[in-house]
Order: structure tokens, then C-alpha cells, then sequence
């Protein structure tokens, strides 16, 4: 199978529910990526982190089979995110963010890895993104991320990065906002016109729909009884689809639905814990029999599928 | 094909958007299932009307093969409702309701169609669902609508109801007021409880959920990139989605799964235009088209199913 090469933030989180309270737990959007896409596929990580950050944390990683060897270590703090969440577990209110040495941080793909063909692309300024972009090459698939702040303060940097990759992935609100529309399908249509292959707009509870020029695919969220924290829900995303591409070493219609249906899955097991707890505990098992649940929720002939088990040929 | 009966209200509705508005058309539970039924099977409406209502509103039903007989006309008005939408488009906010002859109706479903194997009970009071029960014999499938209304003043009475009939159809807020939890999976698992052999929980522009006791299935709403008024939406859901049972004549888990796209496909229209208009306006072809294109939105391998044309039958 390919490789998987992430490249963003590895953070310490604040994370208030109404419910409880967690302070410093691991976070960002390479750890939750990575550590998802590792069940599909060996990942690489390119990021950057500061003197306070724990080596038992990169070793968590490291236990996981994530390459932490272009994980540089700078003088200073490493990047802190503390944000709460009200009743309804969806959109978080962001209490403060200090970027440390993550503010004036310019990836540097190792020349090891500028061969890797499956690379996300997280959330960080899009004129880096198109920076990192020069220095992978000619990679088979590059996803994207990015927020709300970018598309407010660099729109048109957004709409070339976006115009440079395979798989743009955006939240609903983002979509909106980017095109200033409320609906979704021409907003989806504008982004495609952009130039990616796919894009995939994330809508929390409601699940993500993926959109090409062949048509749309809309998968619910994996309906859970209980959510602790929804942070990392679309990196957790990002980690189980591109995962599940490298895997599958294919990127047509069919491998980019169930790539969706992947992402939700490990999404559902990343917001059941706080932090990246679920997915760090998240066996490919677990995942094979949670996607098998997630597919009969959109079959209409339920349970008819001519599909094989997803991670068959990793198992005797 | 089975015959089907709807029971519930015909109305004349002001409805303002941010962008139009409309004043004393069609509308009613009753007007808007009756509509999308009839495009499966041969419906009759018991319903009631007061001298106001015009003749060529009856003749409207009428020409769509709907049968009006048992319509009663009593000396008084004809249910009025007034609301307002938002521009989210989403919930109404009710400005005012005259219930006029509706107001201490009894149904009289007349002997000829007692025997009517297909019943969907539109909203009312949950003690007149019952006492309508009463009045059909050993029906094969009834489907039942009800409101946070009856759920605030008459709780018992609806889970009574809900008891006696095979197919429960709320919205999400119905749902967790019901069951209060904001749990969609746990409001289902109390619905079902009570004894119905399925549950529609109705998420409005995120679709629709259906859950039998061997699994749930999830489909988003046809996606439009206008919607006119979203007055009867839930109501022309309950018509495709019956009116595609009586056609098929079995209730098993496919046929509901597939039975719950004919209801989405239905609301589609019916949210395009104001009042009845777009679900009058329907056919066969058109409504096939969508069908198809909505299955290709939850379908993994795009594309690929052994379904035959849903009309066919009708059909040279």
C-alpha cells in the first residue's frame, strides 16, 4: 500500500464541555490525522513542536507506527488550543490559541519523503500549503483542510491552493462562506470548478457529502448515544479517507465513497473520547465492523454488498 | 395495487418567506399526502370542509384521481393557518391557526372504505387517531403523523396511538420532545418500544432516517438549490412514502428503505413551489427521475442496482 505523508499542527488542548473538563491533552490536526490514517496505511509526519512537548506524546505516535522523524523540535512553546463546546456538542467557541512555535513555522519535507504520494495537507496558511506544495512531488493525491479564518483573511491564496489539489475538504459553513451562498450544491459546484477531482463538505451530526463531476455522495454520521468531544472530528476525517485511498491504491468514484464512509467512521470513534484517545485505541477490527454498520445505514438493499473486508490483506 | 385513506385536514394557508407571500392557498395535511399517494395507488381523503372552501379546490383532488366522497362540508370556515418562515427556510412560526369546521370534527370513514388496507393518520388530536382506528377494519399498514402539541398536552394519548399503528412518522424535535433526549438513536429505540414496526424520524433538509428493530436507514434530502416553501413537506413524505407501499403491497425492510425515497422525493417537489402546486404539477416520469437520482446519492457503487423501474406496472 502507499505511503501517507500529513502535514500540520501537533498541539496541547483546553477542551471544556458541559460536561467536564480536560487541560493539555494531546491534540492538533497531524496527531489526530495520522494516528487515523496509520490503521490504513504507514504515515510520515511533518509538523514542528516546542521544548515543553512531552517525548512520551511523540512516542505515542511512534507506538502506532507514525514516522515522528521529521517532527522537528524548536525552542519555544508548542502550539495551545483551548476551546468549549456548548449543549449540543457541534461547533466549539475558541477560548484562545497560542501558536508558539508553530506562528513562524515553514514545513520542510525531508527529501525522503517528497516521493510520498498520498499527502493531507491540514489546516495552516494556505501560501504555506502552496509553499509545501513545491516540495512533494508529483504525489499520486494531496487532500486538503483549511478554516474559516484563511478564507476570511486570504481568500483568493484558498481558492489557488485548492486549485492545485485532488480532494478539497470543508465544512459546511466554510463552503457557504467561501462562495456566499447557502446552498450547498452550487457552493459545491463553484469549488469544483476551482480544479480538485473531489471536494467533501463535512456536516458534523448531519455526516459529509462527497461531491465529483459524476454526482454527489451523501453519508450520514455514524449516530452515536454519546459524544465526550467533537475536536478532531474532520482531521480524524481526513486521516480514515486518505488512509483508506493510499490503501486502496485506487482514486475513482467508487474507492472515494467508501474513502467518505472511512473518515466517518474513524471521526465517530475520535468524538466518543476526549482527545486522541479513541483513535489512538482504534484497532482496524473495530473500524471493519463499525464501516460494515456505517454501509447498511446507506444500503438500501441492506446489507447486500459484493464488497470485501477493507483491511483483508493486512490479516492471515 | 392496495387502495390507501388518508384522514386529516384540508386547509387554506398564508405563508410569507423572507422573499414572497401567499395568501389563502390550498394546503392541509390531508391535500398535500392525498397528492403524492396518488401517484402510487387510488386514494380517498376523509376529510372536512366549510362553505368557504371552493368547489374548484375539490375538483383540483378530483382531477388527480383522488377521491373526494367522503370530503364532509359543514356550515362554517374551512381551517385556516397562518405562518412564517425564515430565511433558513427551515421551521415555521405558527401566526395564527383557525381550526373553523375542523375544530370539533369527528372523521367518519363511510363502510365503503372502511376495508382500505393502506391508512395514514395525518396530524389531530391523538384521541380522534384512535376513535379512527375504531372505524377501520384489520388494515394492512397505518401510518401515523402527530405534533409537539399533542405531545405537550396529551402524551399518554400519543403513545397510545403509537401503540396501535405500524409506522410512526415525527420530526427530530417531535422525537426528543417525546422522548426527552437529545439522543435521535435513543428516541427511536422508546418509539419503537411502544409497538410500531417502523419509525421515520424527519430531519428537513437533512433528510429523513427510517428505524425498524433490524437497523436504521439514513437519507439526506434531495438536494435543491431553491426551495420555494417547505409548508407540507412532511406531509408529502407520508404520501410517497405510503402511496410506495400500497404499490408494492410488501412491508419488509427494503421496501420501507426504498418507500422512504419515494417520501423524500416527494417532499422535494413539494418544498420547490408554494402550496400544492409542485406536488400537484408531479408525475410518474418526473418523480422517477429524482428516485433514481437520489439512490445514486446513497449508493457506494454509484450507480449499480437491480431495482426495476418503481412504475413500471403502470406503464405500457
Amino acid at each position: 500500500m502507499a505511503k501517507i505523508l500529513v502535514v500540520g499542527s501537533l498541539a496541547y488542548d483546553d477542551v471544556q464541555t458541559p460536561f467536564e473538563r480536560k487541560k493539555r491533552v494531546l491534540g492538533g490536526a497531524a496527531c489526530y490525522s495520522a494516528l487515523a490514517a496509520s490503521l490504513y496505511a504507514p504515515v510520515s509526519i511533518v509538523g514542528v513542536v516546542g521544548t515543553d512537548f512531552e517525548e512520551s506524546d511523540l512516542e505515542r505516535l511512534h507506538a502506532k507506527h507514525v514516522d515522528v522523524s521529521a517532527i522537528e523540535r524548536r525552542p519555544g512553546r508548542s502550539f495551545h488550543w483551548a476551546g468549549r463546546y456548548d449543549y449540543d456538542l457541534s461547533s466549539a467557541e475558541t477560548l484562545g490559541t497560542d501558536l508558539g512555535v508553530f506562528g513562524d513555522w515553514r514545513p520542510q519535507v525531508p527529501d525522503a519523503l517528497a516521493d510520498t504520494p498520498f499527502v493531507f495537507l491540514a489546516n495552516i496558511d494556505p501560501d504555506i500549503q502552496l509553499e509545501t506544495l513545491e516540495h512533494v512531488r508529483t504525489p499520486t493525491c494531496v487532500v486538503l483542510d483549511t478554516m474559516n479564518f484563511w478564507i476570511d483573511h486570504k481568500r483568493d491564496a484558498v481558492a489557488r491552493v485548492m486549485s492545485r489539489v485532488d480532494v478539497v475538504s470543508v465544512n459546511e459553513a466554510e463552503a457557504r462562506q467561501l462562495c456566499q451562498t447557502f446552498s450547498i450544491v452550487r457552493a459545491a459546484r463553484e469549488i469544483l470548478a476551482l480544479g480538485p477531482r473531489a471536494l467533501i463538505i463535512k456536516r458534523g451530526e448531519h455526516g459529509a457529502t462527497l461531491f465529483t463531476k459524476d454526482g454527489s455522495f451523501w453519508s450520514p454520521a455514524f449516530p452515536l448515544e454519546k459524544i465526550q468531544d467533537p475536536t478532531g472530528a474532520g482531521d480524524s476525517f481526513a486521516g480514515g479517507f486518505i488512509g483508506h485511498l493510499a490503501r486502496s491504491g485506487r482514486i475513482d468514484d467508487i474507492e472515494l465513497r467508501r474513502a467518505v464512509l472511512h473518515g466517518i467512521v474513524c471521526a465517530s470513534f475520535a468524538v466518543e473520547t476526549f482527545s486522541v484517545d479513541g483513535i489512538e485505541a482504534l484497532t482496524q477490527e473495530r473500524a471493519v465492523e463499525r464501516y460494515r454498520g456505517l454501509r447498511s445505514l446507506v444500503s438500501v438493499e441492506a446489507g447486500s454488498t459484493s464488497e470485501a473486508d477493507p483491511f483483508a490483506s493486512a490479516r492471515p
